[in-house]
Parts: C-alpha cells; structure tokens; sequence
C-alpha cells in the first residue's frame, strides 16, 4: 500500500478533539491485530519539490548509532535535501556502546534551523531529558521545525521538552513507562505515531521504516521508494521477536537483563 | 522459522562440489518464489559461550555507514564479544555522502586477527577493490579468520581479495555485474548466500539481516533473538520497492540516476 493523499487529510479540533486514525501498513508486516502506524491530527504538506529541506539529527553522548544513521542513509537519496548533525559541542560523541564515535558537523550554537528535527534515543535519553543546553535547543528547534521526529527513547528527549503532553506517542518498548511519565499516551502496538507534525518511532531500526514514511510526506511516495531502492530496503528478518508483544518470555527477560546492562555503560 | 542444526549439516566436495541449498526463510518475507538466503558448503561451528569473540569492521572513506551500522548495533547485544573498527590509518573515515565520519578504534597495523571480519559497501568499493593496503590486510585476516562477511559491495573488496573466486555471491544490485567480473557466481535474488565460511549480504541494509543470521550462528538462535529484541527489528516499511527484481521500472531508473551521483562524490 503506497501513502494516498487522503491519509494525510486534516481532523479538524487540534489535541483537544484527536481523533485516532490507527492505519495497518501493509509492506512487509505480517497479518496482525496491532497497527503499525497511528496519525492523529493535522499532518504538515508536503515541501515543493524546488523548496530545500533541511535536516538536522541531533547527536549526544550514550546514544545509540543505529538510531541516527538509519534515518541518515535513507535520507542521503532525497533529492533537494541536506543534514546536518547536531551536538552540544563540536566534539565528536561516543555512541553507547563507547566504542564508535560520531563527528557533529555542527554544534547547538551554529547550527541551522531545521525543517525536519530527527532525535535519536539511547541509553542516556533518559539523562538528556533533564539536560538543559539539549532542552533549550530542541525546544527553540522544534518550535520553528515543520516536522519533529524521534527514534527509539528519543521520544524521552521531546518529553523533556514538552513536545508530547497530551499525545499519542511510542518509543522503544523498555521506556514506555518513562514516556507516560511525560504526559504521552504510549502506543507500544505502533511502529510510527503521528500526531499532527510530531512522528515518534518505536526501537532503534523503526528510525528505518519512520524515515521511509516520512520521505513520503515529505516529497512524495516515489521519493521514498527511490530512497527504499537505493539501501535495499527489502527486510527479511531470519527470526520473529523483533517486537516485545509477541516475543518469547526468555527472549524479554535476556533482553531486558543486557539492556539494564547498556543503561549503566 | 529459526535455524536448525540441520542448516549447517556439511556437504562433502568442499568447493568444486559446492550443491545449491537454497533455503527461503520466513520471518517477515512475504511469500515470493525466490529465496532469501542461500547456503553452501560447510559451515564453521558455533563458539562455545564461554569463548570469546573477536569482530573487525572495516572503515574506509567512501563507505556507506549504515552497511557497517546496523550489523555493529545488532553484535553490541551479544555476550563476550568485542569489536574494533579498523582502518589503513587512525584519522576519521569520510562516510560516502560526506558528512558523516568515522572513527576508527585500530589501524590495520594494530588489529587483533579477528574470528569475524565484516567489510561493508559504499560508492567506493569498486576503487578500494583494488587498494593494495586494503587488499593484503583482508587478505591475512580473512585467512585466519571463522568467518569472512560482507554487506552490499563489500563483496567487491572480497573479490578483490580473491575470496569469492567460483563462490555463489551477492551484493548491492547495482554492482551484481561487477561482482560476476571477480569470478563469483551472482545471486540476485538471495538476500544472504554462504559459501563455506564466506558470507555475503544484499545492499546495505541487508546487513541487519546477515547479522541478525550470522549471530544465530556465532552463538545460537537465543542470542539472535535477544539481540532482536534489543533493536526492536521487527520492520514494517510502509512500500514495497526496496528488491530490484520486484521494483517498479521509474523507481529502478531514479534509483540508478541517484547511486551514479553517488560514485561521482
């Protein structure tokens, strides 16, 4: 199923009157009773195709790689587009595991103002979303930004600043607590949540399939299928317990005992 | 579906003997007529869990980041085992779009022999195919190593190494002819082949899938699955156009138009 226009058709009454609008993504999802995309609210237009958008992934100690570079590569096909990649200072940052380090482009203090404001999650969301200097700017960011999207505990980060009191949101399954905390309304069952321009996405790869979605609502389907072309972005998982609802009990709880492990790193 | 002992039963005849095991997998793969991963040959044994593992990802300017990133993200989650990034030299590896670097944790120089030894894609492979610095580190590690992986056109630097000479291969399918040029035999439409102890993975986010698998076989299904869980892979991509063998014609034509640029970069 390709995006049509009437997804993105306006529901009139802002947060107060959401209306859900759970919407199953075909693709590669098996048959399931859950959603994998839920919009809610008013969805930004999408750019002209002349119009440049500009990107700008947010990148902190303790984050996760694989949040930040998977919407990246995505986006390295769009036409017309540009990104840079944000931090606090212009040193480059670890990513959790400590060992792989990512050089910013820019810091909170030169950087552009995005159209598109990507924060990607990790083990030390949580702490950054207590962070002032991250808060002021993603505040100020999203603020002015068409659309503001997080992958994984990013959504702890747009928490923090306030950006998800009162709506429909997900995040990687270990903190759906932590995003209740926030105001939110967790929606562990779906894989991207739009409610008006805000998109969350669930654990680490969903950046993947957010990314894709969101290049459609940018430019268009076919620029996404062009960017879905251009990685091969044809999944075939050898296994079946990506998602924490249908897992096995032993794979949540080794799951859970490395990820409490992550957190300490 | 998860891997069964079965699966890596030795086939006698060693290369000049090779017999076609192709096995579709299920996981997420929509019921399609050609396979999704391949299998050939013998297979190393798994490590014993109180073994460790010793992992090296080739960096080199030019790569595509997500071909190193998603398999490195997915390996972070299995116990006792470490990896190093290694390059020719200590100074940050230019990603292919050109922003984003880097950083390498060793030089070819000071590496450990790793068990597995990972070369990932990028625009810059086919020149890198022919590096000689490249070609005889690869060489030796690959010698020594358990297994030997590539993801998209890593599979070039393979070649270039001799190591998928009369070998069933994939890669990138933008480059499947180049790969038919170092004497392996194309596998367009696997999305994972082992030959032996040689694997080779599909474009760029084939990697997560290979090692997803590859992991599966290191340390078991449980671990595969747990690791699964952590990054949340449970992919949901809202089209369908990331296989070229199924992709719509415009989209083969703008994706070649946009990878051509890429090499030019």
């Amino acid at each position: 199923m390709t995006a049509k226009p009437s997804r993105r058709t306006a529901i009139t009454g802002g947060l107060a009157g959401l209306v859900a609008l759970p919407m199953a993504i075909s693709g590669c999802s098996s048959a399931e009773a859950t959603s994998h995309i839920e919009e809610h609210g008013v969805a930004p237009q999408p750019f002209a195709p002349s119009a440049p958008i500009k990107v700008a992934i947010v990148l902190y100690d303790g984050m996760t790689a694989l949040d930040a570079i998977g919407p990246y590569d995505l986006m390295n096909y769009v036409p017309n587009l540009t990104m840079q990649f944000v931090a606090i200072s212009a040193d480059p940052v670890r990513t959790d595991s400590g060992l792989l380090a990512l050089t910013p482009t820019n810091t909170f203090a030169d950087a552009d103002q995005p159209d598109v404001l990507l924060v990607p999650g990790g083990p030390s969301a949580a702490t950054m979303s207590k962070n002032p200097e991250m808060l002021r700017w993603v505040q100020g960011a999203a603020g002015e930004a068409t659309w503001v999207v997080s992958v994984c505990t990013g959504a702890l980060i747009l928490g923090g600043a306030q950006l998800l009191e009162g709506r429909p949101a997900t995040t990687h399954w270990i903190a759906m607590d932590a995003l209740a905390g926030f105001g939110a309304q967790p929606r562990p069952d779906s894989r991207i949540v739009r409610s008006d321009n805000v998109v969350t996405a669930a654990g680490v790869s969903a950046g993947l399939d957010a990314a894709l979605w969101l290049i459609s609502m940018l430019r268009g389907v076919d620029a996404a299928e062009t960017a879905q072309l251009c990685i091969e972005y044809d999944p075939q998982p050898p296994f079946d317990n990506g998602h924490y609802g249908s897992a096995k009990e032993a794979t949540r709880a080794d799951a859970k005992a490395l990820l409490a492990h992550a957190l300490k790193r």
